[in-house]
């Protein structure tokens, strides 16, 4: 905004009272909206709007208009000297906890979400939804531009979604519902029913008594599922590309601004990211849990720090899980039926993604079911979605907030959530 | 797509069989996919390919490689001479409803809501997507453009939204919960945060035990939120630029499939739309119900048919509600007190939007809840993000599915939900 200003334009301005200070003949105002943070400047001649601003408090809003001082201080991104000022609206109590002290950080992090609409006032808060909105765009950009459909599948099901455990239940009238775990069902529906390419953005919900940094008893998970697909490598190149590509955008936008807010300089993710099977990395990574076909969170850690360190890479696809600790729907592979045709995506050590290819064909979907001792009336309404020919295809959900959180380097994924809700939390 | 292609150019195709008409030397298929429909021609001196199509099924899958004929045939884009017939996909049991015939669209519409996934296999049907994707990115364009930052507010609430009726009830670990009826006060919330313009787009839940053929369980809502208006009328102005450019990119994008497809001409809605005060309607509307501030369902149908006729116009702001008929949010004219700062958006007769000027003083908002008797402790939450100072705003909830319904002239609005919600329909 400021390089096109110049030396005493006309401007006005609203926001809150970031700061204030109070001296005998000038006032300096840290006046913060969605721009960002300007320096009002209130000579003691002005007399009306001096006595105004001799009474703000922190976190009053005003509107002012004054004239452009290009002088610009060390802190602040403009000077404006103030003509009028006028005062929007008041805390009509003392702030429960501060916005722009540095302490304001240091407070316990429960305390800043029971105030979560004061403590999103923070500008490293703001510029989280500022980020999300870029990157929730671009992906879609990016899909709409390859002629995904979008879709928008019900949150209450009849019957809980995959395995039941987990789930919500909802009182529905005289009956019963439950919240969906993930659009997975539906998002297969809209393949059976000749979409090809769909992509669902919205809220999941897992009835998980956890109260780790990475979870949620709601997220926002973003779903794709495409049809005609070789196996799911398909899969793992789009998503390579839907990730380079929104990085590209957000550096482009954001960079500066999260390196000032963050510290954190982004740089783009080298295409070709390493895809490694969980045996091979079993041989490399000596610390690495036991059980052969699937990861803990802890070896999750160890090989971000390996592929950081041999490949120079924070993305790396996990591949050759088993298939029996993979959801029932994967695909086998056809040749080595004990893996699935699946992958992990992390990224810096974390989670982001899980992706396959999945069984489209009835008989051997529904082999898959009792193999498991899964079968129920409930699950073969879900079966019914194969019986009238379906093509191959594969998807991945992918959790917005976990990868917000690891490209700003914060410790709890907590702080990403507009809202977070957990087994504790449903408030504010 | 059929346009850049030249005679005898070699082509690959997947899709569903739509239509097939078996003759002793050649075999016609209607190929349905994504991009439409596709004449595929077989000869008999193509022996495995003729054999292949001869055993072929309805809804079957199939992946061809052939030669372009610019002969196009009445019913389908671009012919196609078939060398090589793939197999991929064969229904396992007799279709139970029709995806090609005249009928299928005769069938009840509980039997195709049933097998949804097949009725969807209509082009028809698909179109509604294609248009709902272009809808919602152009709404996202749109406000993105401006500046606006999109917000994902928990669905899920520790105390029920708004009245507090009509609300579905969560059970949550060892407590409750309740599903957020609308993204209202967390809109409003990031409205006092300092977002100052926020959008959201997601699904909202209502308890209404209603089967008309207007209402759902769930549904989509898209809301917006800004700060520092004048009035309602900002919010009314920014709504009707939306719709504008919406009616534009369709038209350019979708104009001749609804054309074909639906036998309807859109056009675009004249700027300036009418804005007309209730009580100026009752007058010149003698049919209306004598309910002075508000308006019925029949109300609406009347409205649109008058200024239909009166204005040539499809769309109408309904300004002067009284304040008692409207949330307790809303806020009042200052000078006639009566009156709620907010309008109705009727489209084709039907309520697509309630839109409002909030109060935002923290003072008056209380005194608003107590003048109900609606006060309580959780309220009491919600009025706790305007006491630490809020700028004035407003907003609306727009009703994409009803949109849809209206722009296609469909009867029902079960028919452009993905997968409709109701009081008795929990599945598929």
């Amino acid at each position: 905004m400021n390089q096109k200003l110049t030396e005493g334009e006309p401007i006005t301005l609203s926001g809150f009272i970031h700061n204030i200070r109070v001296q005998k003949t000038i006032i300096f105002i840290a006046l913060r909206n969605t721009l960002g943070l300007f320096q009002l400047v209130i000579l003691k001649e002005n007399v009306q709007a001096f006595e105004k601003a001799n009474a703000l408090t922190l976190e009053s809003i005003i509107e002012i208009s004054g004239k452009v001082k290009l002088s610009q201080s060390k802190n602040h991104q403009l000077e404006i000297e103030v003509e009028l000022l006028t005062v929007i609206s008041q805390p009509t109590e003392r702030l429960p906890i501060q916005v722009h002290e540095k302490a304001a950080n240091e407070t316990e992090i429960d305390t800043r979400l029971n105030y979560r609409w004061i403590d999103l006032r923070k500008p490293e808060n703001l510029l989280i939804y500022k980020i999300w909105t870029l990157i929730e765009q671009e992906f879609r950009n990016f899909l709409i531009e390859k002629s995904f459909i979008q879709i928008h599948s019900p949150k209450l099901m009849g019957n809980p979604s995959e395995s039941g455990a987990e789930v919500f239940e909802v009182k529905y009238f005289n009956s019963k519902a439950y919240l969906a775990q993930s659009p997975q069902f539906y998002k297969q529906m809209a393949i059976a029913a000749g979409f090809e390419k769909v992509f669902e953005i919205g809220p999941v919900f897992r009835a998980e008594n956890s109260n780790s940094t990475r979870h949620a008893t709601e997220y926002t998970s973003f779903d794709i599922e495409m049809a005609y697909i070789n196996s799911f490598q398909d899969v793992a190149d789009l998503e390579e590309l839907i990730i380079i590509h929104i990085f590209e955008k957000l550096i482009k936008t954001y960079g500066d601004e999260i390196e000032k807010l963050y510290g954190i300089t982004l740089t783009i993710p080298k295409a070709g990211f390493p895809k490694i099977a969980l045996h091979e990395l079993r041989k490399s990574i000596k610390e690495m849990s036991r059980e052969e076909g699937d990861v803990t969170h802890a070896d999750e850690k160890l090989i971000g720090e390996y592929v950081q360190k041999e490949f120079g890479h924070e993305f790396v696809f996990l591949t050759h899980f088993h298939h029996a600790n993979r959801a029932f729907y994967h695909k086998k592979n056809e040749k080595e039926q004990i893996y699935s045709e699946s992958a992990d995506l992390l990224f810096k050590g974390l989670e982001i993604t899980t992706l396959a290819q999945r069984e489209h064909r009835y008989e051997i979907l529904k082999s898959q079911v009792e193999e498991r001792g899964m079968y129920s009336e409930s699950l073969q309404e879900y079966l019914n979605f194969f019986k009238y020919s379906c093509p191959p295809h594969g998807g991945f959900g992918f959790g917005i907030e976990r990868f917000i959180m690891k490209i700003l380097g914060l410790e709890n994924v907590r702080e990403v959530f507009f809202l977070f809700r957990g087994p504790g939390r449903l408030t504010p």
